[in-house]
């Protein structure tokens, strides 16, 4: 009896494991480094969990790594059923959150019930912006295709022809996480104003 | 002169995460579960990150899940220069551990010593097999290949003609390191086997 449960909660972890495979085909706006093509969300997830480790020292606020580094890998998971919402895009933004709680529903759900409910009370905690883990989540999610975006020239910025003040207004809990990152920021937005690829405006 | 410092870390910081998104670009011979495409390297590291959190109760000897998620995360980043070399590839793999180690040295010397060190420390400890930690890493490394593989109906044993002795001769430490896992792996390859997409030899 113990061996049969345990085979059906491997089974429901494999379940999950294999569905989420799907991310790797839910691609962004944002453009690798080489600009070949843009990158997709597991991509992206891959790229900040190791981030989270590499830039723990500019966190003003203490926090705990390796739940940050969980909380970033299966941030971008309910984009399966939702998709990407580019981040200026302001009428995706309006039914983005109903959308997603749908497949966070759905997806979290596939998983054993004591896993699924720590995996959902995570996605909850990122999305509501507000503890150190969950800022500094944020940080390196919007600072990641920022870099990206540096060493691609400005690419995605210029073709959607996006403005200074919606980079400060999607990033102004920044400076109160890590104002040393949001000081590169500044400095890097400044340099792509300067080279015409993001609006002075 | 503290606050100079700090902002060369981060560059060199900076430039190693710019540098390791060219792991993006990494072709495996894994096809994803949908058989659209081969993943990547960063795609393969993202999945196993995730899965070291959640197979970890299989392990027979207590793991650091959070160092694992780690390892696993930079496993593969000496292959932007030494390139993917397959599984049952038995002529690359002779000349594999040279080339590995001098794109360790190289990619892992961008980053300020310290981390550097650490992160040297955790390949190389992935690559000896020989800890907890590191023959989990190795569990998951082989395990989610095989599940894809599985959801993709043998695609790429089919294509390489892949026998079980090689596979099982690849997975020869799994069973120690968690039998529930090792069970469902051999389970796959009997399916595999009879259906014609792994050689019975």
């Amino acid at each position: 009896m113990g061996e049969e449960r345990n085979l059906e909660r491997l089974e429901k972890q494999i379940r999950f494991i294999v569905e989420i495979d799907k991310v790797k085909n839910i691609f962004r706006q944002t453009y690798l480094a080489d600009t070949g093509r843009r990158e997709n969300d597991a991509e992206h997830s891959w790229h900040i969990a190791l981030m989270a480790y590499l830039l723990r020292e500019y966190a003003e606020e203490a926090v705990d790594v390796g739940k940050v580094m969980l909380m970033v890998l299966i941030h971008d998971l309910v984009e399966i059923d939702a998709g990407d919402t580019y981040a200026y895009d302001s009428v995706g933004a309006q039914t983005k959150r109903g959308r997603e709680v749908a497949a966070a529903d759905r997806i979290f759900g596939i998983l054993p019930e004591d896993q699924g409910t720590y995996f959902r009370e995570l996605w909850e905690e990122f999305e509501a912006y507000e503890t150190p883990d969950a800022k500094y989540a944020h940080l390196l999610d919007n600072f990641q295709p920022l870099l990206l975006n540096d060493a691609a020239d400005g690419l995605s910025w210029q073709e959607h022809q996006v403005k200074k003040s919606q980079i400060y207004k999607r990033n102004e809990k920044i400076e109160e996480t890590s104002e040393t990152v949001w000081n590169c920021m500044k400095e890097i937005i400044q340099k792509h104003i300067g080279r015409g690829h993001v609006v002075d405006a």
